[in-house]
């Protein structure tokens, strides 16, 4: 069996514990049920016109939606989002197809992290056919140093930049809270991103969707902040995909893309988007009306303490149960421990063992990788289980860890 | 100006009385109100696990949407529909995209009616840069003999069906109540499609998103079912592409693909899906309670008298009205009259003239046509507005037409 269709038919199972899915559970849905009662009843009760929700609507995305979230936005990021650079998106799976098959189809090339999020470089490598090349990362982020390197090899020598062609190649980085690596980019990295950016025509597509998911005392700056306006050589080389999935309900299929004029001007012009209209309407104005009546402000903060909690108690737990020679490092928010095992063990293998035994699954890092490395690497996320299901799934890898490696039995 | 982005411009100009839009009006989207605060409820009150309508969901689509589909579907085409065959879209330009990008993106040929749906052969061949190749149409349909002709010129010597791989082309059709021209394709035409489609190994998606917007007696055969399971040479060469927007609420962005299996597992397994799952869940459990609380079949009925009622009185005006040399064959169903203007009439410079002589809109025939045909052609629209404004808006367009025809004045 292919190793990805094997992974997916344990992350399908409903017989193990899921410690591999990145999506809200049961828990931290909850009130759900309460802020879509209220949000719904507010578009429909309160709206003059109610059927303004259910119409075709701006291929931008309704305005008032995109004026709530710039404020929503401005105040959680203590920066300025403007709601003419966001576009509404059917959440950033969709935001980044479209994306990147708008301006990139053509057999363009696409960076991406070594690790990276396994269903957007297999998305841009399978789905799309780009040209996927892996850059090394470090514990500061992208290797700026080798994708200097790769830019400068991959360029083809005709291009010049158009309107409707401003960028010959993407690179697609999850810069705060890496998944699966857990990591933020350090300001140097950033700002060395931003600049390779502009000096070589390429467009960084930056995953935000973990930022609002912070566990220290500030949030992180998004890479579009670094890609400063007031800068002389400012073009707008930096898009930020985001989506309502992990702060409110992924079943919404809801984002949005913070996106420079020159982007966003060949999104919006798309026949896509002549067809479609808005990418997600009705969700939208729930969502407007979530953030009007100030309950996805509220929300997030309680599923902050929550996910921070777990993400606390994760990593007591794995600091205590782990094998020797099995490491990692707490990350500051996002959903992800990554775990380095010993080189001798292959994920896959150890997967497999303890889906069986175990009754457990977990992210093997091959996945991640777009060179086909990390094999020694699982992703353990927080996201789907409460603490006491969490414990019993740690306990568990725990045990299967030390099964798995020989000579290491208590 | 680029034309296509002028007719856009007219499309979103809300001073003109808009006989161009395809989409319900504010009359037809009024009871979405109540139909949408009773199927809120039915999911967020009487559902024992509310949170399952929030969750990332399975790439199929919720097994009660389909099932409450298939059960629709089955009653309101006289016909079987399997929930098995049914996937969940976000819409039928999500649906299209997603078929032709998976399944056809590199380079492959779409061929497409001439005349056909304006943004679907325009996202074909610029979003997708697939190879458009247009094919007459005449009164019963797509021109299978050209079609024949064109298969085997284009069909690549090289290629040998595979399951990842079973199709070297799609043709893209609007079998039934077709976007311009209104008409529906024969059974004869029907059966020998489906005959081509099997003998060449290409895909034939056909919309059916207005099928349900019947006025006769009995609603047109879908392509799809032509395609019978029980014949030697089966194989599964049809997808019906079809959506909610035009019985429903195009706000909501929810459709659903009916295909063969060998399809579905393409999809299916897509990275697309691996990372979103369900491309719209809460939307499609929203619409599943609206069929089983029974307010979507009530729904549909209403709105299809509606239709028949402005689509008959339209016909009776513009048969009153329309100078001579102006024809138009009355549609059984649909949102559009197509009616053909005198060889001499650029329906761009009618359009320019009636947007600011008369502040109406209509769709100008070359949008429609691949080939850079049908420029005497316009598209009206009973769809968006209610009989007495689409009583000016006729009246205006009949006005503008006989100052337009040099002579005709009387």
């Amino acid at each position: 069996m292919d190793p990805i269709a094997e992974v997916k038919m344990y992350e399908d199972s409903g017989d193990l514990l899921p410690l591999m899915v990145g999506g809200p559970g049961p828990d931290t849905l909850q009130n759900c049920k309460e802020i879509f009662t209220k949000a719904t009843a507010s578009v429909l009760e309160t709206e003059t016109d109610p059927t303004q929700a259910f119409r075709y609507a701006d291929e931008q995305g309704d305005q008032e939606y995109r004026d709530q979230l710039a404020k929503f936005l401005s105040n959680e990021y203590k920066d300025i989002v403007t709601s003419s650079e966001l576009m509404v998106t059917a959440g950033a799976t969709q935001g980044l197809h479209f994306l990147a098959s708008l301006l990139f189809h053509k057999h363009k090339v696409a960076f991406v992290e070594d690790p990276t999020y396994y269903a957007a470089h297999t998305m841009l490598r399978y789905d799309l056919e780009m040209k996927v090349v892996p850059v090394p990362t470090d514990a500061d982020g992208i290797d700026t140093n080798v994708l200097d390197k790769l830019l400068s090899e991959h360029r083809p020598k005709s291009f010049t930049v158009t309107p409707e062609q401003p960028f010959w190649a993407m690179i697609y980085v999850i810069p705060v809270f890496n998944n699966p690596a857990g990591q933020c980019y350090s300001k140097e990295r950033c700002c060395d991103l931003v600049r390779h950016a502009r000096q070589h025509d390429i467009l960084v597509v930056a995953e935000d969707i973990y930022n609002l998911v912070y566990y220290g005392e500030n949030i992180p700056k998004r890479l579009l902040a670094y890609d400063n306006k007031s800068h002389p050589d400012y073009m707008g080389n930096v898009v930020s995909n985001c989506t309502f999935s992990k702060i409110l309900a992924p079943g919404l299929r809801l984002g949005w893309l913070e996106a420079p004029e020159r982007v966003l001007c060949v999104l919006k012009k798309s026949n896509v988007s002549w067809s479609a209209g808005s990418l997600n309407h009705y969700a939208s104005k729930l969502a407007a009306a979530a953030l009007k009546l100030g309950l996805q402000q509220k929300h997030v903060q309680t599923v902050r303490q929550i996910y921070k909690n777990r993400m606390t108690f994760m990593c007591e737990t794995l600091r205590k149960g782990l094998p020797p020679g099995a490491t990692f490092t707490q990350p500051q928010g996002g959903f992800f421990v990554w775990v380095k095992l010993p080189e001798a063990v292959d994920a896959l293998h150890l997967l497999r063992m303890a889906a069986k035994k175990y009754k457990i699954s977990f992210l093997p890092g091959f996945c991640t990788s777009p060179s086909g490395g990390y094999k020694n690497y699982v992703r353990l996320s927080i996201s789907f289980c409460n603490q006491a299901t969490l414990s019993k799934g740690l306990d568990a890898f725990c045990s299967a860890l030390r099964d798995f490696i020989p000579g290491d039995t208590e």
